[in-house]
């Protein structure tokens, strides 16, 4: 019975592997909308998100009927918990990603990323992807210390979004305020995917060895 | 044996709107630092965070001791989960909390918000505070009906955002472009609290009727 039960947890992590790779392929398509002006491509990402929402719903009903059925107890219930709350986590970066894409439809054929603060906005978007790509690896390996190096990467992400404020607020900036508002919420929106990635990393650490981060990296 | 299991249930949802008080708290002071320019205010917000933190952790311990002890099924366990849920998204309105009284402490003694553009920004401000402060009656009188009706009130949110975005892209819009973001990142603020609100006052829905608020309301 123990058997049957932790193949279908592993099931639940290979769902978890799969949606970071749809979250993956959604924060690159993004990404390239906004700095191509590609309409087409930014409905891709939209119209995707509703696979995410799907294989989250069927993460969930899998997790519901695991504890359901097979009454986990001590590491099995925490790490079915913690699935649940990756996929939660999974879908939101999903979200974050089509926020992106309709800030790059919003103003097609045009860009909305000014030539001169593309540099830090192009790398935020390669921090992210870098950060999901290294999840996906993550939760399919169960690899804390790639987790625990992936707090770095946020590391340079809060220092890019500090420099997108420095570059959007100085006397040169001669783009106006749709472009800043845009440069503004595109970061937040960068960021928020990071800070997922890391939340989902940590958790992937918890699993495997039963404490947060902090505690392991000590 | 299960009437003790309901007891402590109970007892969670007591800790959900002790929580939710403190988010309702935090929202109302964390506008009040941003209408008036109060470091003082702005402090108290971002340092009472953590008792919001440790409050979610002594749920999460509660509810993961009734899961591993009592060994919930059905109802019982949806309940639960949802309960686990519900904290993450509440601690996640304290921290959109945080952030706002950031950006007043960000500009004190000055007001970050402009005199023209305060009655969209007060407006949405008290739409949020709303929106939590019967999340509060939700959560203790299980109010299905109450609960339903809060997606009514993020209708206007929505609708302000929109309004927002507005002024500040007008061509009458005279305070540079670190307002302007600074309105943009708030209106994200508050619509994000306002969206969290919806979805617990949903899992309450779903806690006591079993349904998900859409099939309820048909």
């Amino acid at each position: 019975m123990r058997d049957v039960f932790h193949e279908e947890l592993d099931s639940v992590f290979d769902d978890l592997s799969g949606i970071a790779g749809r979250v993956e392929d959604a924060v690159r398509l993004a990404t390239s909308a906004l700095l191509t002006g590609d309409a087409e491509t930014a409905e891709r990402v939209i119209s995707a998100d509703v696979d995410i929402d799907r294989a989250r719903e069927r993460v969930e009903d899998k997790a519901f009927s695991l504890l359901s059925l097979q009454q986990p107890v001590a590491g099995d219930l925490r790490t079915i918990v913690a699935a649940l709350r990756m996929v939660s986590e999974l879908e939101r970066m999903g979200d974050l990603s089509v926020h992106v894409a309709k800030i790059a439809r919003l103003r097609t054929p045009h860009v909305a990323v000014p030539e001169e603060v593309r540099p830090t906005m192009s790398r935020m978007a390669e921090v992210a992807e870098d950060m999901v790509a290294q999840l996906l690896q993550i939760i399919t390996g169960r690899d804390v210390e790639a987790a625990i190096e992936l707090g770095r990467d946020d590391e340079e992400m809060d220092q890019l979004r500090r420099t997108s404020f420095t570059e959007l607020l100085s006397d040169d900036w001669s783009h106006g305020v749709e472009a800043a508002v845009d440069i503004a919420l595109l970061g937040r929106y960068y960021e928020r995917i990071a800070d997922h990635a890391v939340s989902v990393a940590n958790r992937v650490v918890f699993v495997v060895t039963g404490q947060n981060p902090r505690a392991v990296d000590v």
